[in-house]
């Protein structure tokens, strides 16, 4: 996936990659332009850390010709962001043979900034293809 | 909060109101800079949509000098969205002291693209204000 | 379903059936064994509900051979229940080829006590089946 | 709370306490009275057990006074259970000064059955109290 065009990942200044340990980390500096009207980064922002690093994580460990989808996230915040840079871990928590369960942790320095859950469907192979 | 300056809805397009009847109506139209790479709009940018529309429905009915902030939300995806408007309904189900309680429909025309709910804290008026 | 022994159900006195609606509707009276150590109805038992309802709004509109199995359930709570009849509505939000979504509503009279929203996967027959 | 009567964990036969290190561990021995028209435990129960650990993670944890309600909790379920012992442990995430965040593992030996998050709010004490 690293070298498929991602404008949105682009849009907002987001970087990820696998970590070779069947996670992924996904890093992001806060800007002006990332900030809601109370000053402090949008809850979006992080939370585009969370979905985009589970697919991240998710996509290393599929067959040739599987692909995954968000089926649902929740994340939880526990502090603001005022700027700066901003890290999201995420792990494979359980990979069935159709769905999978993750976990991101974002941080700021040592800080838990905010913590996400995510169900992703793991599709086979359109008909055809692979 | 309409007149405050949200630096992340101007950088992806987002517009978002109060619709008068204790809710709110987001809208953005998806373009470019919103995909994936799978070529469809990324799941952060739906996810704007409700995290942002909760906070716009719920401001209306604090108390002078009361903020609001996101505890947590879980969206729900249902179809990928290739581009064009996208609409977010928000409704408040219910209000509690310190806690409120919002459901978002995310909608393109008739279709249901995403549910997301979200527990909201009603804080206080910090010392020395209001 | 309705005809196949329910032994959980049976503990707790949970009733339940589809509404005819595409929909379900259960229902609890809530007891002395129902009760937590704060003396309000234990909120799991209200989560009996929601579960056990979302299976039974889906079943009806599964194809022969097909079950459904919970991937994940989100509760949020407003209000204690004392005791008494407490009743939950399940409607199917969105249905796809392998993936239901289904908002719970839990009541007591007029009041809201509950919402939940959950998510289903829709397994094919077992092979030799149907 | 270890000495205040708990009906409901009677009822279901769940046993819970906390583990002197922040967290907890909710136990049950899954029995007929647990199982779904399926044949396996009843997702409910496996509920109880994290709702359960979650509270009794965070009281000990409270000053004097305080109190604890959860707000809302998310369960994501791995593999069915056909009985046998079942066992949650619970961590503290994050405590902040009116909301904490806890995670629950719910195991069957070394097999992960479940995953929870919730989020507690933490409740002054009453007035007059304290």
């Amino acid at each position: 996936m690293a070298s498929r065009p991602h404008p949105f990942a682009d849009l907002i200044g987001l970087a990820v990659a696998p970590d070779g340990k069947g996670g992924s980390t996904a890093t992001l500096t806060a800007e002006h332009g990332h900030m809601n009207p109370h000053g402090v980064v949008h809850g979006a922002v992080i939370y585009a850390l969370a979905d985009t690093g589970m697919g991240a994580a998710l996509y290393p460990s599929l067959d040739a010709g599987q692909a995954c989808a968000t089926i649902e996230i929740k994340i939880s915040y526990f502090r603001p962001v005022a700027g700066g840079e901003i890290r999201c871990t995420t792990q494979v928590d359980n990979k069935g043979r159709s769905i999978a369960h993750l976990t991101s942790r974002i941080e700021q320095g040592e800080k838990l900034v905010a913590l996400a859950t995510g169900s992703f469907a793991i599709l086979a192979a359109p008909p055809g293809k692979a």
